[in-house]
């Protein structure tokens, strides 16, 4: 098969991707964007892309798959050139899952032990022991409950925090409590001491926490994004910081990435600003994702990780 | 049965868990440090203690057991006024246990994953995304493999760390790999990414991590003390930080507490300072421990947790 290989990142990021590819996917004929001729881009039937530009797959007649290296979606569907109909899959990758629950797992250890505020105590020399909770006494609501959220709230369960979580549809999790739908939304933000955001971006979940929203979580609550920026209203997140409503929040994604040098999360006291690093896709273990899909694309088998396009993730 | 409190801490310290044991255990008769008058004294059978003064023990001729409220029975058991023969428990509490197995956790996912580094970074608002490795290709050796050790060994291994452990006798943990002994230990040490330190301070751990073992350690590798300062040489440890032999130290304890106001390792890039609150003995949880054991004491049974005094835990 013609396999296109299209995204957005560095020379030096794209020609590792393309070796390893190549070396793990030998038979497949591996063009990168864009097509030298209609002839090229008559014979690609899969797209590779991590954030292709916009219109990049647009003019390839014979496509089949699109598979996607990252595992948000988001911007891919915001692309209005993107072929219809042709099946889209998204990267569900190991060592991203486990990356992703060990950042959660920081974030929630940092605040239930006060971490944050000890080393701030650290750079003023002073020596004062903050109180100690049980991890039990310490409700963490996990919204979204998918590869990287399910996995988040049973590893916090098996640690001994108490764990709710929040999806769309009906879930079960051990030792995690469920919330399901909008019309628990509320009761389960005011519930936790700690929420970790991990939905995708979809036009149900953009805006998410907005300044109501905000203000149903718990006093002095915590907030920990590790979706994307463009759930969060920043003005209101940094207003409620402000006047204490909450107590602290860990943010890895932002509506401008690399977030602004002049942006005031940077220098916020109640601010960690973690630079879109919480779970990357490794290439030794994603691109043994791809050469499934592929191997099923051509033996006419059921493919792995599709995106609901109606839905957005 | 009288049993004798008594304890170095604040008064108001004293005082709650004066009237928490007194709750627990009213059958008993509760006394403060120092008896009245020798018939007081020789009406002691229990004395329960927190780091008493040295000489407190003395002159109890009817003591049957000292029952610590802390797990570390070293500042005890160098009172040379402690009466001989007498048994000494120590405090097992499952809150302290749980608390030192999530400081543990939340050292290594900060040194691995470069969370403090990314601290600095947001200081100087600089958005660069350090390399994510895997958990398997971070070794960390847990050093003593005890109540918190044990724990803290297997929770990492649980969560994909490359663990080993060291201990004195032979032991056996799931998915650790066990060094046994003074023979394993350059070995152990120069396998490891990350050391934790769980021993408890004896005459033959005094002064463990002195220049040469750190020497020992892997270039570029991190030191997590946890458990007494006087386990570590601090101006050797300095100096093999200082000349990036050491990446990192995370310090929970020190040869003098409080640190000193004017401590290099207070405004040490590469060291991370807790004011001695890795895991803390919990009043809720430890008072149904010596409840148990002032229980088995009545009814001629089983002590749990008795130190042997010539090993020094
Ligand atoms: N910061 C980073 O480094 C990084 C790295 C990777 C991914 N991410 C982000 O993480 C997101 C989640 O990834 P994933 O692999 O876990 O996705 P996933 O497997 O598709 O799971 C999504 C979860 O969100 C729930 N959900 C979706 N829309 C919802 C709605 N309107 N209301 C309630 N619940 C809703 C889903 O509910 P159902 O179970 O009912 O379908 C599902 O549980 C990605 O989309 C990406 O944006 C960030
Ligand atoms: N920072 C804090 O907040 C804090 C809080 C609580 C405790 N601590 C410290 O943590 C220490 C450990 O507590 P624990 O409850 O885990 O103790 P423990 O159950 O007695 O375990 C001690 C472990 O150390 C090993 N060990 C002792 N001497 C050794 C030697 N010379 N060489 C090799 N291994 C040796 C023992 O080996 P074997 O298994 O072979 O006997 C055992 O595995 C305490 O003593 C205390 O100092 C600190």
């Amino acid at each position: 098969m013609t396999v296109l290989l299209s995204g957005r990142w560095s020379a030096a990021e794209g020609e590792r991707w393309a070796q390893l590819l190549r070396e793990a996917m030998p038979e497949e004929q591996w063009l990168l964007h864009p097509p030298r001729n209609a002839a090229e881009a008559a014979a690609v039937e899969v797209a590779v892309v991590a954030n292709p530009e916009p219109g990049a797959l647009s003019g390839l007649p014979n496509l089949r798959l699109i598979q996607s290296l990252w595992a948000g979606v988001d911007r891919l569907l915001q692309d209005p050139s993107l072929p219809p109909g042709v099946p889209l899959a998204r990267m569900v990758d190991p060592a991203m899952n486990e990356a992703m629950v060990h950042t959660a797992l920081w974030a929630v250890l940092s605040l239930h032990r006060r971490f944050f505020e000890l080393q701030v105590q650290q750079r003023q020399a002073l020596w004062q022991a903050p109180p100690q909770l049980r991890a039990a006494e310490c409700t963490v609501l996990v919204l979204g409950l998918g590869e990287l959220g399910g996995r988040t709230a049973q590893t916090l369960a098996g640690l001994g925090y108490a764990v709710h979580g929040w999806s769309r549809r009906p879930r079960e999790l051990a030792g995690v409590q469920i919330w399901q739908g909008e019309a628990s939304l509320a009761q389960a933000l005011a519930a936790a001491d700690i929420v970790i955001n991990l939905l995708p971006l979809t036009p149900q979940t953009r805006g998410f926490f907005s300044a109501e929203r905000l203000a149903q979580m718990r006093p002095g609550a915590c907030l920990v994004n590790l979706a994307r920026g463009a759930h969060v209203d920043e003005a209101a997140l940094g207003a409620a910081l402000d006047r204490r409503h909450l107590r602290h929040a860990v943010l890895d994604v932002f509506q401008q990435e690399p977030l602004p040098p002049d942006h005031p999360f940077w220098p916020h006291p109640q601010v960690t600003v973690l630079p879109h690093c919480a779970a990357q896709t490794d290439p030794r273990t994603a691109v043994p994702q791809v050469r499934v899909n592929l191997a099923a694309l051509r033996a006419g088998q059921a493919l792995a990780h599709l995106v609901d396009r109606g839905q957005g993730y």
